[in-house]
């Protein structure tokens, strides 16, 4: 398996960590998103992904496109530890919470919506960094309701085993901080986040173990 | 089965059209997203989901959320007739082209993000739909490009049988006329399009069939 992979790609990030969790080995192919106009709009790597977007998996020949439908695809062909749980309504709500953060949190602040908003909305740091954080905290409130209130939460989003919903939480936290949202009102995601971050497949998936070649 | 749902709410009708597919009956709760500042904010539905969207699936005591999370569950819970084929890559190619609506198109172009825009940025009408024709006639190119190249596409998105990916493609579109949006540069797209109109499960799940109670 190969995976085409950018450091700080909060979608690489979470297959990353799928990659791991399962203890797959995978050869990484770095693409480097900003650097000389961003890597990924080359005719090399649109050759690979008309999308120009990372992660994109090869395996066995298939080229697998979007971090969810990647994570699910491992999940299939590698099923153990599972990612999702086994009764279809407990795998409703780890698929959810996942595209809670990937739907509505996620999209607004990848890099081609920021640029879009500084060249041509001409909206400036400030009001760029305010959207962000609105996002983000709003979508992480959101999220808090529903882990507060919910049994089901456990040590991790879904009983005390990661699921798809953390390798999701995880990298948006990451993002979060890096724009210094604020965090102080999502104490079950930060519980959450840290219970990750103390398992290795999370910490060693991190963006500084993955840095790109000089 | 209970669907919390407004008519033009493309998340709702990707739902109500796999429900049509799959044959399956289900009560519908309207909840009129701009009546009065908006239904899904009252007390009442926010108690149902607290991320106060829709759609919202009830069934046995579960309240689900997130439309593919909850098109998952119908698959799981209803297998017959399948909306993702069989083999894991196969799958991973119909999953990957909806989260390609789901995750890059839709979410830039939903009320709350037009909200944000016009009230705490100022951007003025043809700004607005600028930001809305861009993201869409951007999100559809590429969706255009991976459709027309590869040998996997079929009558519909994925072979000669509707999934899931036809059910997030068709709302999609509907969103894109009603913004008037381009679309002569996505002939296989639009192919799609009306060979998923001219079946029943898909017009019948349109909003012009489910109008909110006056």
């Amino acid at each position: 398996m190969k995976l085409y992979t950018f450091s700080r790609s909060s979608a690489s990030f979470r297959v990353r960590i799928a990659l791991n969790l399962k203890g797959l080995s995978c050869e990484s192919v770095p693409i480097h998103l900003t650097r000389g106009g961003g890597e990924q709009h080359s005719a090399a790597f649109r050759s690979v992904n008309p999308q120009a977007l990372v992660p994109v998996l090869e395996d066995a020949g298939h080229m697998l496109y979007q971090s969810l439908a990647i994570i699910e695809y491992l999940e299939e062909t590698h099923p153990a530890p599972a990612l999702l749980p086994a009764a279809p309504a407990d795998r409703a709500r780890v698929r959810a919470l996942a595209l809670s953060i990937a739907c509505e949190i996620h999209p607004l602040n990848n890099l081609r919506v920021l640029g879009y908003l500084t060249k041509t909305l001409n909206v400036d740091d400030d009001q760029k960094k305010a959207w962000y954080r609105h996002w983000v905290e709003q979508g992480l409130a959101q999220m808090e309701e529903q882990l507060s209130a919910d049994q089901a939460t456990g040590r991790f989003c879904h009983g005390d085993a990661p699921t798809l919903a953390d390798c999701c939480l995880v990298p948006q936290i990451f993002n979060a901080k890096r724009f210094d949202c604020n965090l102080t009102h999502v104490p079950t995601v930060m519980r959450i986040f840290d219970a990750c971050m103390a398992v290795d497949a999370f910490e060693t998936a991190s963006p500084e173990h993955h840095p790109e070649p000089a």
